[in-house]
């Protein structure tokens, strides 16, 4: 078994990587570790633990540790380290850990547009991670920090890869309908959502445009397709929907789309990773689903839904809808499916 | 006074044609119909009454009457009807009212797309109320039918009026997240929409498409610009939000398409007509808006509420998104607007 | 294995027995049956299934028949009937499988109140199966109906019970926030709860009142202690949360109340019954739980969780608060129970 | 015109006072006072307004102050202040105003419970009022510190009052599901109300029981009957739902309550204060009312409804629900007609 440290390991994220890597055949978490308001009381007092399933047990009763290499070098010598630290801390706390000679496995977003940091979404970019190598090159450190994309973009650029690979793109549009979640805790005052849409959250769009580019481009240069999207913030708990228009490079009708994206397959579902899904992308053929609360955890919540594939008479592609859990498949469990992916390539 | 009829009186839509008559400067309710059910019941002991505000007095005590013209004769002379009849029934019934003489204002899809009936939306298109001639001619009769679009297109056409007159379309993509009172009631089951999206509303993309169409061309033609809608229902009571994305004909900026808009007004301001609200189009300049909740009752739920103009990367426009209340602006309320059009275009 | 046929097998019941006995170690769906409208068609045809998990393999294949004892008998010779027939049908249909020798284990209410017929939440009155003898006697059947208590009595009586043993109960009051899937598919329109409240449910108030005297009594006489109920539905998808009110015989203080409350196990943890959780009362010691949404599925959705027990001051005795899953424990998951409680008891 | 100051002008109660201040045709907001953070914007700056109607157009430009009687009283000499302090901020502050000369109409909890403060529901306990002159020789003040109850103590014991009048009160039970704008704004984070209810409010239980027994008592000394409360949060925007249970002192039948809620008129009705409702207790005969959403802005949001009055078998008097406006009647509301009421018997 390999150690783990969780970074963040208190707030919305954190506690998701700790109940994802519960029971994680080859990570366990040893040091948790979150804001100086936490350090000294137990995991169970630190954390105001929301998830319907119990803490796990080995996690419980560990002491919280600040984020610093030291004070997690302290407690054990662990082989990963999961960073859900707010962006605003992120840089520097991952350079801080990257120094000192592990390898980050991140959900910030602080260093997802550098250009030597691989921004990974392993069913769709995992050669990404090559990046690490010019990264310790450049940054003459022997750790590393790889991330994983916001969630809006891991959802579509799962979902888009089929297409992508089978069609090209030109020019695509999405429109979100995203989960109060995704703003973290306590994120969204109830009073701002419940029989309410807010149709802004901040950055998203930008964020989605330029990674889904990074992620569709080589490792050292973006894609050049033409990106545009509006996002939304409505009342659902989890589970980011999508309306996604795409004109494809070459002509794409609706079943040959679907029968790409059914038999679509990575290289994590090709290694047998564990977290990997046995279909990254699932097709719904009842043209009421994917519906949010009914289909949010298909694959562990690791695949993304879609439906409804049909002609697009604006941009002469398809458009689709698509359902992906926002913080399992779109934040901590893309960053575990990372972990195990490096893993396999020796990286850890 | 003149005296008003509404038919399919004791449904939703119905029920607030009877709500925004009440106190009318123009319009009396005088006879309300509804189906066999009803016939024979007070108006209060028919309609299971949603609204907040009370049923208005002079309706209250109303004999329900069944939804033929001569159940309607017998009660009373009225000079306009106002039809919430349901899609299925409304054809035959509609035509009948129109046989008998009657001008049959209705929001029923039945005839919507009928080559000599009036799809009017009143700011953007109330010159097509000539059809109303050759519907006549061709139809024999002495009454008519003028319709008014569905939600979804109401608000949108609205909105994007001011780009199609000052910028021209080549190209447009909605997206939408509609409340569901647009389903009527019972409507939507509370089990399929509490933290859910439910991804179709049969028909509602194909109406958006078409009906748009219809509208932007001339009384005898369709405009042929590119259209394409993803209908979303999500759970919201009131208010259809949609994400707009446009490409026009000529060179638009964001600031020149909210100028455009923010001056926007049509003939319903123009004539005064007292259903029409001071400014159609608003444009707010807080990103954070328009919000379902917050803006759905801007001028009296007549208005629709814009926000965040800004450049699109996709199809080198500009998107934004646009709010409208979908049983004020986006049924009754258009009605009523479109009645007072004809009563001072002298149809009525 | 011994099979088992499920009446109603489509609705929302029906649906959760069906979810619950697939893996389950004793019992195996062999048989499905609903109205006639779904007679002919596959199961997962006929059930437009709404729950997050798919559709049982080896149930989804099967044909539907009509709920009569002939169809079921047809297919398969199944060793007991569990029935999710809408009230209004249960009292004959029930009787029907009764008299031609099976054994029907009830969710419906038609029955319950019935003087020879057990009505049996098991942790807290299994014995009343005893009535089964005299039933037969007096009904001249080989089969049987057995009943499990409407869904707010369910959660009252067990989260009761330990007080009942130790201290006795002079007088409660029961004030309860129901959620929507008690009213069944379509059920709630969401046009009535969301952002409200609906007061009233019919009928409710008296069966909590009169189902929890019989269950507390002995098989042949209620209970007589005093008991008022006031029922209302909230927006919340699954799981009643109940405020109780308790005067004791015996003067009880909060502490000796929970102590009761976590020692409790009843005969299905005693004979290790497959669906019996090992704590059928969880006991909460944060005063901000239970919450609907955290902690309904406690124990499978089978315990009931108990909060805030403290002194009331008006009734002298004690308050609290508790939550169970009104369509598994209070429901399907009770009926579930009673037949393992029956084969270990020998009547199956 | 009287000239007031509202202190905490920019939360939620304060918004609500500013909001019903408009147009109000005795007073007229002169000064608004908030938190450092805000003093020195204009109020449309400051305050981020959340209510559907706009900013009152005379209050939007108004600089914001300190809350020190030194800084409103540099800006205008205004006639009576009233105070949406927060609870930790309010206990002082509302001193120092009193002892600058100003009557104060409190929200805030900090001096309800004072001997010499009155806590007015002015329907129930308007001659509590007389203490202000046992305050200020007390406490040697020419001004006075006036408040208005908690928003459930409101809403209940105006519902209470024709009961305690006609029959006596000896006991009585309530639980209560509260909207989530009783926590202000931001406060509950939606991450903790959607699909969820959250079954405690710090302090809420206390302050219901020693309020209601200090209003109901005289203006000495409490009334002496035995009160309960369990209080909830649940996904409702605004209005409180109450389900209470009243054995009276003398016998009551439902009708005779019912009959004693619909003639009863208190002091401010009589008085005929702009702000008191015409029918302070109303009453719905339909059983699925009162209902939150379409109730709650009944009379203005000032009337509370009364539904469902029927026998309660445990207490052996009656049990009834009533809903009312939390944030009007139960808050802001409150206090407006508590000032109208000082204005009317000449304390302003």
């Amino acid at each position: 078994m390999m150690k783990a440290a969780v970074l963040g390991a208190t707030g919305s994220v954190g506690q998701i990587f700790v109940h994802l890597l519960s029971g994680h055949p080859w990570f366990e978490v040893s040091v948790v570790a979150a804001s100086e308001r936490s350090a000294g009381l137990k995991y169970s007092e630190a954390a105001k633990w929301r998830l319907p399933t119990p803490i796990p047990e080995n996690v419980s009763d560990l002491d919280v540790v600040d984020i610093e290499p030291k004070a997690v070098r302290n407690i054990e010598d662990v082989d990963v380290v999961f960073s859900a630290v707010p962006a605003e801390a992120a840089g520097k706390t991952e350079e801080s850990f990257a120094e000192a000679g592990y390898v980050v496995v991140s959900n910030a977003s602080s260093h997802r547009m550098d250009l030597d940091v691989p921004l990974v979404n392993p069913e769709v970019n995992c050669d990404h991670v090559c990046l690490i190598d010019e990264q310790r090159r450049r940054r003459k450190w022997s750790g590393a920090i790889v991330t994983n994309p916001n969630c809006t973009t891991t959802v579509l650029t799962l979902s888009l890869k089929p297409i992508y690979d089978e069609f090209g793109v030109e020019r695509m549009i999405v429109s979100t309908m995203q989960a109060i979640s995704g703003a973290g805790y306590p994120g969204v005052a109830s009073l701002d959502i419940v029989d309410n849409i807010i149709p802004f959250i901040r950055e998203e769009e930008e964020k989605t445009q330029t990674e889904t580019l990074k992620i569709f481009g080589s490792p050292s240069k973006p894609a050049d397709f033409k990106i545009s999207a509006s996002c939304h913030r409505i009342p659902t708990l989890d589970g980011h929907m999508m309306a996604v228009f795409v004109e494809p490079k070459r002509e794409a009708d609706p079943e040959s789309v679907m029968a790409a994206m059914e038999r679509f397959v990575g290289e994590p579902q090709k290694l047998g990773l564990p977290t990997a899904p046995a279909k990254p992308v699932v097709v719904k053929h009842n043209e009421y689903r994917p519906q949010t609360r009914l289909d949010r955890m298909e694959g562990g919540g690791m695949s993304v839904v879609v439906g409804r594939v049909r002609e697009d008479p604006a941009l002469g592609g398809v458009k689709y809808v698509v359902l992906g859990h926002n913080t399992i498949r779109g934040a901590a469990g893309c960053g575990v499916l990372n972990a195990e992916y490096l893993k396999a390539k020796k990286y850890l």
